[in-house]
């Protein structure tokens, strides 16, 4: 998506060799006419599933996966919350998901109520990178017994694996940006 | 907004006699399409200011911010960051925000670079209870200099005093609807 990289060019910001910041436009001010393209995006490249749901994951993937389900028609979202450590699980699909960027571990919840086996869901988040969240995710919705239609990332970290772990495990990975690497503070895309 | 009580007396759930769950369409599963009917009416509701942004608190704020922002011509969101305990404060404007629903204190942040004394904000979340969430962005927009415009709540709990308290700094405040109790299991509106 070219509008994308142009604009991770212009506003992202590279941190060391492996961190990507888009806290201008995407995680932390939200340039809503950009979201709305990159809506638009994920319904073109999903155009032929039959996904019935999105399913993302708090706090920064909502915005993203709200775009792309009104330009879907409406389907709705559904975003699984971190849950405090002593939180009870009951009535939920509880998984543990590791970010190597905070160096934390999240409890990660999703209501049985919102998620089950008559769902098709569309896994949508910012990054991709080592693949936690998508896996994390796509545990929660094996769990409910949802089929999963494929997943959808904003900027893919190609050389940290998570694409193409997915993509080895058989599943479907669109990623609008995807970067190769990040040399002398430059970001490089691989297409 | 009748729409949205409607759904609120539909698949809203009453929790004691404070507690008003609405993970069905808003704040774990999103209905999108109700979400943009939200940002419409809030758009309508504050067309006589002259907001150029509009700031909100991750998670459940950001969806309902981003439809306002998009209905008012795509004006930027920014959403302030629940901080880790240990994080630098550096470049951020910070306060504390206490939730009374999870008895817990929050650290919370913005970007120095994403809110000034330029900014004339809208201050957006999905409820408005107690006020403190709203006090704390509050104060973070006055740290920046920024001025502001009003509050936006999609669910006011009249009886927790939050509006009346910002009504009575000044503040305008529209909310989309505003429980006056909660009695015996029963979700009563004021208007």
């Amino acid at each position: 998506m070219q509008e994308l990289k142009d604009r991770i060019l212009k506003d992202g910001q590279a941190i060391g060799d492996d961190i990507i910041k888009v806290d201008s436009f995407l995680n932390h001010q939200i340039d809503v006419t950009l979201l709305s393209a990159i809506g638009k995006e994920f319904r073109d490249r999903f155009a032929d599933t039959d996904a019935n749901k999105i399913l993302t994951i708090e706090a920064s993937g909502i915005a993203i996966a709200c775009a792309a389900a009104w330009h879907m028609g409406g389907i709705p979202v559904v975003f699984a919350k971190k849950a405090a450590p002593n939180t009870m699980t009951d009535g939920y699909y509880f998984t543990e998901i590791t970010s190597f960027t905070k160096r934390s571990v999240s409890r990660v919840i999703v209501s049985k109520k919102y998620l089950g086996p008559e769902d098709r869901v569309l896994i949508i988040d910012d990054f991709l990178a080592h693949g936690e969240a998508a896996s994390g995710l796509a545990g929660l919705a094996k769990q409910s017994g949802a089929k999963i239609c494929g997943f959808g990332a904003v900027i893919e970290k190609e050389f940290q694996g998570g694409g193409d772990k997915l993509r080895g495990l058989g599943y479907r990975v669109e990623s609008l940006a995807v970067v190769s690497s990040i040399e002398d503070g430059k970001i490089k895309f691989s297409y």
